[in-house]
């Protein structure tokens, strides 16, 4: 019989109480909860505990730590190029990933970005990407070290090794109402990112209706702990805080998402993509020690387009295929002239996902060509009868959950609405 | 497949956020955990919101009700007695049930108590007139509802088929940290009480350093939220408030605690024993209309005795056997002559436990001759080297951890100290 040094119940009740675990009773408590011997109710129960009462910074940092020694660290000092990753927080019609990566993998940096899928209204990079006949998501570690050689980006789902107790929290917390807690977010987020063993580290800190945290004070919260937990692990660490208040382009799915991303890889695309994409990549090479490079035009030159064909073609992905494309179509149109004063982004969200864009289970498949494409965006004049957006499915029968999730989620008005620069603040540890 | 009208994460999201969960909601939420539809960590979940965010009056009247409606409710109107009862929420040194019940009785009264056993430092009726040799504490229905017709009083177990939910709820709470919340308390005691059919009850609402809940604010936020829902469910019920900051009476133990309830039968015993004994039988004589009732008499005249006596021959004992005495002794002194100025509840029950009187696990057994017997209380005056009170036990090496606790427990100084009245207070529906 083997002896534990710590009593659930105790750490439990601590917490509870609104005081700060000590470190070792923590460790000790995720560690146990690893391996079984602490049960699914009690790590509920303290879940809640940490929802209600809040971590010190910390007690966050011994978490995220914690939840790293659970599994394999891997790490990058071998390769001769300096490594970079970036983060989201999850948006709607958010592929900045797929520009982002081969851009920066452009100026001679490795961009190790391990991903996940969709869950819920947020997509996921990968899903997005598998509408690529023939690439494939899942690389062994030696792979992943040859592209990140050879071809400096790869985008490739975490192996199960890394922070296998964030794992099993992260399921818990789904099912148990305690996701949306910045001590277990930032933990959860950093503790996948630090065991990545990423040089540098730039946040996507969303905020506004289609974010996870939709209260910018909040979302500024969980920034500035995540970038002190990375800064305190020795990963160079910075984040935007962006607005999410209205999706991101006009492509909200899958394929429809990676063709708008090609064409920012064009030097195309539209504005607000082009912009979060050179945002992010400027940040990312300044952690790299490449403050002045020239991102655009790396945009405009070919340059990038060059280095995602690689990266594709490295993962068994045609460049060149023709994406799925639906076999139901609905247009939405404008019922009176006017401007586009208002389109929410977590409505068209949930509706992407009502279409088939998104799963509601893990095990559950993704249609890739279902999705949203919009034809306006808030400020846009339209006339009557004009096409506002366009729904896609593979089963028109999808069209009306859809469409209720919707209503009421755009309108038309007289003035262009007013709304604050989509890059909003930049956090740096002091 | 069935469908189910709520979605747990909805309730424990609504209570983790400040807000009455809605009757329907809460009904579904107790049922479906009570089938397993609910999981063990959804409910550990719910019940650490419950316990940081608290529950309305309604609220917790709505999780009794339901608590009542998963298993079954007994019913006494076919006896042509009246019928009350006694909950004590648990102290040290507490055997009031044990002369209470018979006394009561000696009025023409049935007394159903159902009891528990003792887990942690408080011990249980149970496990105390088990004792007895030949007491058997498992009755059928039968057995019990024919005890109350001819003997009037019954201390027995508690039939699995009540309120199976609050079952289910306690061991969950037991092991997550979420035991000392007043709406999980007090719907936990009254589901039980209700569902066990008796016509009247009075609660014994212990604060203090040896009381479940320690402060006397809460204690009477737990009694009036108790008093509230057994007269809501047409229990006509009462409350006192008693100090339990130092052991009832001078035995703490199984067999030893027998021995003092049949002095206090005996017309003696010690003055708080009695004195508290005589509160509670006047408070439940009241509440089924003899509200002067002379107690102390029928102590004095042999009545309470009597049904004492045929009270435990009803369930097998033998009323005049031998009880078990301890293998081994161990006499504390005074080591200075002076006034007991202190002698803290809690350490002593600890201490007993440690001995042998209580349990770890609900699994082990106690030792009946276990425990400790006080030969001073606060307020006694000592001479040096004067025996304190004596430890007993199976076995001499549980002496050490028993003293362990009791470093820092008792004190002897100068002036006797100031204590309030052992009955505090009364509550009552206004």
């Amino acid at each position: 019989m083997s002896v534990e040094p710590y009593d659930a119940v105790d750490v439990i009740r601590a917490k509870r109480d609104g005081g700060a675990v000590p470190e070792p009773a923590l460790r000790w408590m995720v560690d146990a909860y690893t391996r079984g011997y602490v049960s699914e109710a009690q790590m509920a129960s303290f879940a809640m505990a940490v929802f209600q009462r809040g971590m010190e910074r910390d007690e966050i940092r011994v978490l995220t730590d914690a939840m790293i020694a659970s599994g394999e660290r891997m790490s990058f000092s071998a390769l001769s190029k300096p490594t970079v990753d970036k983060h989201s927080t999850g948006g709607v019609g958010d592929k900045i990933t797929l520009p982002l990566a081969p851009l920066v993998a452009a100026f001679g940096v490795a961009v190790p970005q391990l991903s996940g899928r969709g869950l819920g209204h947020t997509g996921g990079t990968l899903d997005k990407l598998e509408s690529i006949p023939g690439w494939r998501a899942a690389l062994s570690n030696e792979e992943m070290f040859a592209q990140l050689d050879e071809v400096g980006a790869v985008i490739c789902a975490a192996g199960s090794g890394l922070a296998p107790a964030d794992k099993k929290l992260y399921a818990l917390r789904d099912v148990t109402g305690t996701v949306d807690s910045i001590p277990l977010i930032a933990s959860s987020i950093m503790s996948k990112k630090i065991a990545e063993g990423t040089g540098a580290l730039v946040l996507d800190v969303k905020f506004g209706s289609g974010a996870f945290m939709q209260d910018f004070e909040k979302a500024r919260e969980l920034a500035s702990t995540m970038v002190s937990l990375g800064e305190d692990s020795g990963v160079r660490t910075t984040a935007l805080l962006t607005d999410m208040n209205v999706p991101l382009g006009l492509a909200i799915g899958n394929a429809n998402e990676v063709r708008e991303s090609v064409e920012v890889l064009a030097g195309a695309g539209p504005a607000d993509i082009r912009e979060l994409t050179v945002a992010l990549a400027r940040e990312m090479l300044a952690l790299v020690g490449q403050p002045d490079a020239d991102v655009e035009a790396a945009l405009d030159d070919g340059r990038a387009m060059d280095a995602w064909r690689r990266m594709i073609r490295a993962q068994g992905g045609d460049p060149d295929a023709e994406l799925p494309t639906p076999r139901e179509t609905h247009v939405v149109t404008a019922p009176a002239p006017g401007v586009v004063t208002r389109l929410e982004a977590l409505p068209f969200g949930i509706a992407a996902w009502r279409l088939g864009a998104g799963r509601a289970r893990a095990e559950d498949p993704v249609v890739h060509a279902a999705g949203i494409d919009l034809h306006a965006k808030p400020g846009d004049r339209v006339e009557a009868g004009q096409p506002l957006f366009t729904l896609s499915a593979d089963d028109a029968a999808r069209f009306d959950r859809a469409l209720e999730a919707l209503d009421g989620a755009w309108e038309i008005g007289d003035e262009a609405p007013d709304s604050g620069p989509l890059v909003r603040e930049r956090i740096a540890r002091d």
